[in-house]
C-alpha cells in the first residue's frame, strides 16, 4: 500500500491529487428513495421538506447508505434549494410539480426582497454536518454541497423546474443587469454558506451546477462560470485547505471551461467518456464519476467492467469513482453494496491502470 | 454572389460540402404546436397519428412553415416511430404518457412478431414526399428523417418512453444475441425505409438518433453507431448522392465518434461550442445547428447575434443553419420569421467568418 501523506481522508486525499493506493468511491442520490430504509421513513415523515430540514432526520438518512454499503463518502441529506429561505426567497415542494417559488423575480422590484444569508434559519445543516463527523470519524469524509447561482436562479426566476428556461434566459437578453444582481447576490449567499458548511464539519464541497448544460457553452462564460468563480474565490480564501468538486448534467462540452473556475475536481456525467476527459481536462486536476447509473441495474459482472472501465481511463491519481447521475429509483440495493465492494477491492498496484502518459497515447488510438 | 457548381437545392449543396453562397436553413419540428395554423387544424384532427399518417393532413402540416416562413428545406411532418407497425409493431400514441407499445420485446419470443418492413403500410410517406416536391418546386429541399436503430429500439423494449433506460441496458448486459438480433433487423427495415423516401422525392435524409447521448460513448459504439452503419452502408450504395444527417441530443461526448459512421452532416445540439465543434470534427464534413431554441423567445436582436455567431463558428463550408434541439412550444412565431430572414440575408462574401485556418487559431485561444 502506498504511503499517505497527510492524515485526510482518503476521498479528501484523491480530490487533491495526492498519491493513494485505490479510487474512492461514493455516489449521488447516495441517499434517498432506492433504499428501503428511506422509504420507511419517508412514509413516517412524508414531507420532503421535514425530512431535509429537521437534523435527526437528515443525519439518520444520511447515515443510511453509510451503515449499509460503507463509502467513502457521506454526504448531507439536503437539497440545493435548502438555503433559499435564508435569503428571502420561500418555497414549498409540491409531490407533482416538484419545487414551486411562492415569488418568482421577474424585475428589479424582486430584489428588494433579497437579503444576505441569515445563517440562523439553515442551523440543521451545521448541526447534521457536525454530527455525522462524529458518527463518520476517521473512516471517510463528510461532503456538503451547493447549488452554482445559475442553477439557483432558474428555480428562482421560472417559479420551480423548467423543461426551457425561456424565462431566464429572456431575461439574460432583456434584463442582464437585473439577472447578474440576482446571480451577485446568490454567489455571496452561496459562498458564505459553504464557509459555514465547513466550519460546521465538512471535508469536501460539491457543487451542483445541475442545469448549467442548459446553456450554450458560450453563455455558460457569461451567466454561470464566473458566478462560479466568485464563490470559488471567495471559500479558497477562507478555506484553501477544503477541496471542491464541480458537477454539471450534460457537461460534454463544457470541460474545458469549468476546469476556468479553479475547483479541485470536474465531475464528469456518464455521457463523456473518461480517457476522452482526461485527455481534455489534463492530469493537473481531478475527475470524479462517471460510470452510468443505469449499469447498477445490469448483473454483477457489467457493474465491475463499467467500474474497471472507468478506473483504468481516470488513472491512478486524482479520480473519485462515481456515478455520473445520481442513483436512481428502482436501483437493487445489493448492487450498490457490489459498486462499493469492488470499490474497495482496487488496488492500483495490481490494477491495469493507464498513467499520464499513456492516457494522451490511448486516446490518439 | 458564388457560382453554384450543381443544380442541388442549396441544402443539399451545403450539405454536401459544395461552394455556397450563405447558408441554408431550416428548424428541426419545423412543423408543430408552436403554430395558430397547425393548434387549428390539430383540433379538428386531434388524433396524432391521424395527423401524421394521412396524406392530405402530411402535406397540408409540411407546408405551413414553408408558407409562412420560406425554409430552405421542407421537412415531411411524421414521427420517429411511424414505420413500426409496417414491421409488427403496433403501437398508440397517448395524449399524457406518449408512445405505447403494445407487445414490448423482453425475449427472442418477441423478435418472432418482426417482419421485413411492408412500405405499403407506409404509402401516405411516399406520396406526401411526392407531392411536397411537387409544391416546394426547385426552391427548398425536400427532407425525409427516420429514427436510428437504437433510438427505435429504446422504445420497443421499455414500451415507450422512459427517462432512464434500465431495460434496454440490462438486455444489452443480460441478452446482448436479442438485442443485436432486434437491432439489426431495425436497421435493414430502416435501410429499406430511406431508400424508400428517398424514391418518393427525398433529397436529404435525416436520421434521428434522439437517445444516442443517454448511452455511455463506449457503449454507443456498441449499441448505436454499428447499427447507424449498416443504415448508412445501404443508403449508400443503393443512393449515393443523397447526403444524410446525423443528429443526437446530448452529443457533445460523441462527436468524433459520430463522424465515423460516414455521414455528410453531423447536427450539433446547442450544448457545445460550433467552434469547438468544428475543431473536433475538421472540416471535410459537414454541420448543422446548433442555435439555442430558447433565443427565439429573446428579442430580435439576440436572435441575430446567436445566428451571426453560429454562422461565423461554423466557417463558409459545409453548414446547414438549423436550432440545436426541435422548435419550442410557445416560440412567437414572428421570431420563426425573423431567424429566416437574418438566414436569407447572410452572404459569405460579407460575412464576418471563420475560414478554415482560422478555426483551428480561434480555437487555441
Amino acid at each position: 500500500m502506498a504511503a499517505q501523506p497527510s492524515a485526510d481522508p482518503l476521498l479528501v486525499q484523491a480530490a487533491k491529487g495526492e498519491k493513494v493506493h485505490r479510487p474512492p468511491a461514493w455516489m449521488m442520490r447516495q441517499a434517498g428513495r432506492y433504499m428501503a430504509a428511506y422509504r420507511k421513513l419517508a412514509g413516517k415523515h412524508p414531507s420532503f421538506r421535514e425530512r431535509s430540514e429537521t437534523t435527526d432526520l437528515i443525519v439518520e438518512i444520511s447515515l443510511q447508505p453509510w451503515q449499509s454499503f460503507q463509502p467513502d463518502g457521506v454526504i448531507i441529506f439536503s437539497d440545493i434549494l435548502t438555503p433559499l429561505p435564508a435569503i428571502g426567497i420561500q418555497f414549498e415542494i409540491d409531490e407533482t410539480k416538484g419545487p414551486i417559488i411562492a415569488s418568482p423575480i421577474s424585475s428589479e422590484d424582486g430584489l428588494k426582497g433579497l437579503q444576505k444569508i441569515d445563517l440562523s434559519k439553515v442551523l440543521f445543516v451545521g448541526e447534521s454536518l457536525s454530527l455525522l463527523r462524529k458518527e463518520v470519524g476517521e473512516k471517510a469524509a463528510v461532503l456538503g454541497f451547493v447549488g452554482a447561482p445559475w442553477t439557483l436562479a432558474t428555480y428562482i426566476v421560472e417559479g420551480g423546474s423548467t423543461r426551457t428556461y425561456t424565462k431566464i434566459k429572456r431575461m439574460s437578453y432583456e434584463a442582464p443587469a437585473l439577472l447578474d444582481a440576482l446571480l451577485s447576490h446568490i454567489a455571496e449567499a452561496i459562498a458564505d454558506y459553504v464557509v459555514y458548511q465547513i466550519q460546521a464539519g465538512a471535508q469536501c464541497i460539491q457543487i451542483f451546477d445541475s442545469w448549467g448544460g442548459q446553456l450554450t457553452p458560450e453563455l455558460w462564460d457569461r451567466w454561470s462560470k464566473p458566478y462560479i468563480q466568485k464563490v470559488v474565490c471567495s471559500v479558497k480564501g477562507q478555506c484553501p485547505a477544503v477541496p471542491l468538486v464541480l458537477y454539471a448534467n450534460g457537461n460534454g462540452g463544457l470541460l474545458e471551461r469549468m476546469r476556468e473556475t479553479s475547483v479541485d475536481v470536474i465531475g464528469l456525467d456518464w455521457t463523456i467518456d473518461m480517457l476522452d476527459g482526461r485527455r481534455r481536462l489534463g492530469d493537473s486536476i481531478s475527475v470524479q464519476g462517471n460510470v452510468d447509473p443505469a449499469v447498477l441495474f445490469a448483473p454483477k459482472s457489467a457493474i465491475t467492467e463499467a467500474i474497471n472501465s472507468v478506473v483504468q481511463k481516470a488513472g491512478d491519481k486524482g479520480h473519485i469513482l462515481n456515478l455520473g447521475h445520481g442513483v436512481l429509483v428502482g436501483t437493487p440495493e445489493e448492487h450498490v453494496a457490489h459498486f462499493f465492494e469492488i470499490a474497495r477491492s482496487i488496488s492500483y498496484e495490481n490494477h491495469d491502470i493507464y498513467r499520464s502518459s499513456q492516457i494522451a497515447s490511448a486516446a490518439l488510438c
